[in-house]
């Protein structure tokens, strides 16, 4: 190996061994240098470069354990069988993306839109820094399948605080995603349930349960929520419901027919409450209600709660709390399902929580929602000659009901005209029901102030 | 509000404002400010305490944004109705860890480590911060259900590189770990099949896989790998298969075999293989064998890869590639369930494989386990005598089969005894096989080669 010619560049950001290190592997990749070649000594090339032999010795440092060269004792360095080595190129076989192509709106009044402007990206970066500072190992090994104990318990400090819920942590399970929890609670209910369902209802949760081959029975609501006489009618064991903030109707169900609940899940052997607690966090009037896992005295209740909600839907940290009755199939039948949940992500969170940073995000985002609402129910006021509102009280959306003879689909459509994004009720519905009168849904996470009253003039003009 | 008293330490680490802010919100919290009380003027404050008036006007914002008080445009501030807020008390109901009270051992031989010092804590670190440096809201949003595309285009070529295998982006889906992929895949494919499973196998899978309550089915194996003649006798539609390693026997199926197999696959409609492509990162002898996929020219292979065995168990980083013949019902049974894997995770991975982290660090592991791995078939030498080794030449454990009538009960526990796991073959068998030689696994990448050969030189005495 008598022509190596390597070009240092002393002005550059590549430091000199690593420029040593390119050079030398570049010409093994491309059999310049061929197998069992020896290389020059440290002592020799760095006379050449005119480097300091250390520079040298650290090229060949990174040569060695990157396995393109063997060291032999007393002889040097000897360039190495490479073919076994894997050569990854950088990009390569682009396909043209598949994007959907959607309509562009000016405005999108979204009910599942996330405030991303107050996201505590300072305390999230800082948090990440102070817990990967170290080379801890132990951050990277294999976790516990239930999640790290003590981030689960955070949670039963805050579900106890904030939801009224007392729980152990060995009652929590973390998941990567609300979707991911109902496919791990599949493992362990079976799917040899029939489960009712709010209609209309959070249609995901129905597509993944129906998914799962589960029956799913719709179930209708009154103004309190799911009518306990169809559901007992349904013979469905299992009831899916959204008591703090019903989706998307926004009923916040009263006492009184969580009790009636709670009754018809302690009438018979394994019936279960799946309670999906999404946005519990955001409530406008009234005293907070506990959440009915909170009164759960029977162990009937299964817990959902998210982070992806609370914080962003990128975090994709949900949990779920068994009752006690079912822990043990749980560790019968997916308690060696390992975590979808990175240690760094579970910590991240758990220090979040414990230092106080959750709950200032929580209290700053509610203010900010809070005002979004009242703009948005201020702006609305000239509306309510043709409409009522509903479901304004907790959630960051509200529906709008017509009686001006407006359907629903003329509704969206002459919105859409206009560049602004409305919900129709009608998605929602699991049965279709056509002589209901028109509603529309109205988001307000994604909007600021301003956006939402210039959005809503516009309204205005086009439905009034 | 005359009495507020508030201590300042100019020589504390918390800045003044956040001090003046915590005073005012826990005097809020207790009850000793009242509802409706006015806060003092910032410029009286600010005398009062003898700081600047912007220092007392961020710490009002701050009450203000999490909603502890209320601005009245020409009056000042307001102590707000605070029932509503939230207060997470950190850290109670602490309940006593049930913590699995494990054997400690001296030497480990699981067969299911990986080495953590040699994990690149530098690169992720960098690569983590300068993923978060800038305020981006797009990194929390949703992302695409099967994984960012930058980062499934980025497996396709490290695919097509590495493992001969090509695909498009559009067939690859991402998820956090192998068993959630499982979960997923049989989604996908429903649970109506009969799975033929290797025995001896990864008894992960298996259990997996039977918790899905899919019927399994125990396939034999000869020095090729799974009978061809057993799997079709067996009656299966899939075969799930671990040809590039298998686990824990070692055996890399031959050429011949694959091919019997994808004939098999080929013979009838709704036949597929999984291939669970584990860890072919590390070979240790001869030239790499392709993946079976990259030969899957009919569309019967769904090929599983994953970064937790490769970079750390901790990444909760797998995925899967569908066969064309799959894409479809993808699509239409499982494609609305959201990614379980955070965009943060997904870009450092993305820009560790982009920037040839990835490369070096297989190189290096590579290196380094290629040692280890040397070092105990040397230190076995002297146990040639009494049994055979097999298995060895990828994966990073190896198989020791006694003939000198020792037990695999006495084998596993006379090494206990002096302090050394090692795992017996039987605890991989799905079907109890009584009459076969005595065969236990030693795993090599947790340990130095200092461990290994301290640790060999006591089997070598406990066992000769």
């Amino acid at each position: 190996m008598n022509e190596l010619t390597i070009n240092l560049k002393t002005d550059s950001r590549v430091p000199l061994y690593e420029q040593i290190y390119r050079y030398i592997k570049s010409d093994i990749q491309s059999g310049k240098i061929q197998k069992g070649e020896k290389l020059p000594s440290t002592r020799a090339l760095s006379r050449y470069l005119e480097v300091s032999r250390s520079t040298v010795e650290l090229a060949y440092e990174q040569l060695l354990s990157e396995g393109y060269v063997e060291a032999e004792p007393y002889r040097g360095f000897f360039v190495a069988q490479i073919e076994e080595l894997y050569h990854i190129s950088r990009g390569n076989t682009k396909e043209p993306e598949e994007r959907r192509q959607e309509r562009k709106y000016q405005y999108d009044f979204t009910p599942n839109g996330v405030d991303l402007n107050s996201f505590p990206y300072h305390v999230w970066r800082k948090l990440s820094k102070e817990i990967l500072i170290d080379d801890r190992t132990e951050l990277f090994r294999s976790g516990d399948p239930q999640g790290e104990y003590g981030f689960r318990n955070a949670i039963c400090s805050y579900l106890y605080q904030a939801r009224g819920v007392h729980c152990l942590p060995g009652q929590v399970i973390i998941g990567a995603g609300s979707d991911y929890i109902l496919m791990l609670l599949s493992m362990i209910l079976g799917t040899d349930h029939r489960i009712a369902l709010e209609d209309p209802s959070y249609k995901q949760a129905y597509r993944v349960l129906a998914g799962l081959s589960y029956e799913t029975i719709p179930v209708g609501l009154d103004k309190n929520g799911m009518r306990v006489s169809d559901l007992k009618e349904s013979g469905a064991d299992i009831a899916y419901v959204t008591p703090s903030h019903q989706y998307p109707t926004g009923i916040v169900m009263p006492m009184k027919r969580r009790m009636e609940l709670l009754k018809w899940a302690q009438e018979d052997e394994g019936r279960y409450i799946i309670e999906d607690d999404y946005d519990s966090e955001f409530r406008y009037k009234g005293k907070p209600i506990p959440a009915l896992k909170g009164y759960d005295k029977n162990e009937r209740v299964i817990y959902l709660g998210t982070f992806s909600k609370s914080i962003a839907p990128a975090i994709r940290l949900s949990y779920m709390v068994l009752p006690g009755t079912l822990l043990e199939q749980y560790r019968k039948n997916s308690s060696f399902i390992q975590s979808t949940v990175s240690k760094v992500d579970q910590l991240i969170v758990q220090r979040f929580i414990e230092e106080g940073y959750y709950e200032r995000h929580l209290n700053k985002t509610r203010a900010m929602y809070k005002s979004r609402h009242d703009v948005l129910i201020e702006e609305l006021r000239p509306l309510m000659k043709i409409c009522a509102i509903s479901g304004e009280h907790a959630g960051v959306h509200l529906l709008l009901t017509f009686k001006n003879g407006l359907t629903e689909e003329e509704l969206v459509k002459s919105a859409e005209k206009n560049g602004i994004r409305v919900y129709g009720m009608s998605a929602y519905r699991i049965k279709e029901k056509k002589e209901e009168a028109a509603t529309v849904l109205l988001g307000y996470a994604n909007l600021s102030e301003t956006q939402i009253r210039e959005a809503v003039k516009i309204l205005t003009r086009c439905w009034g």
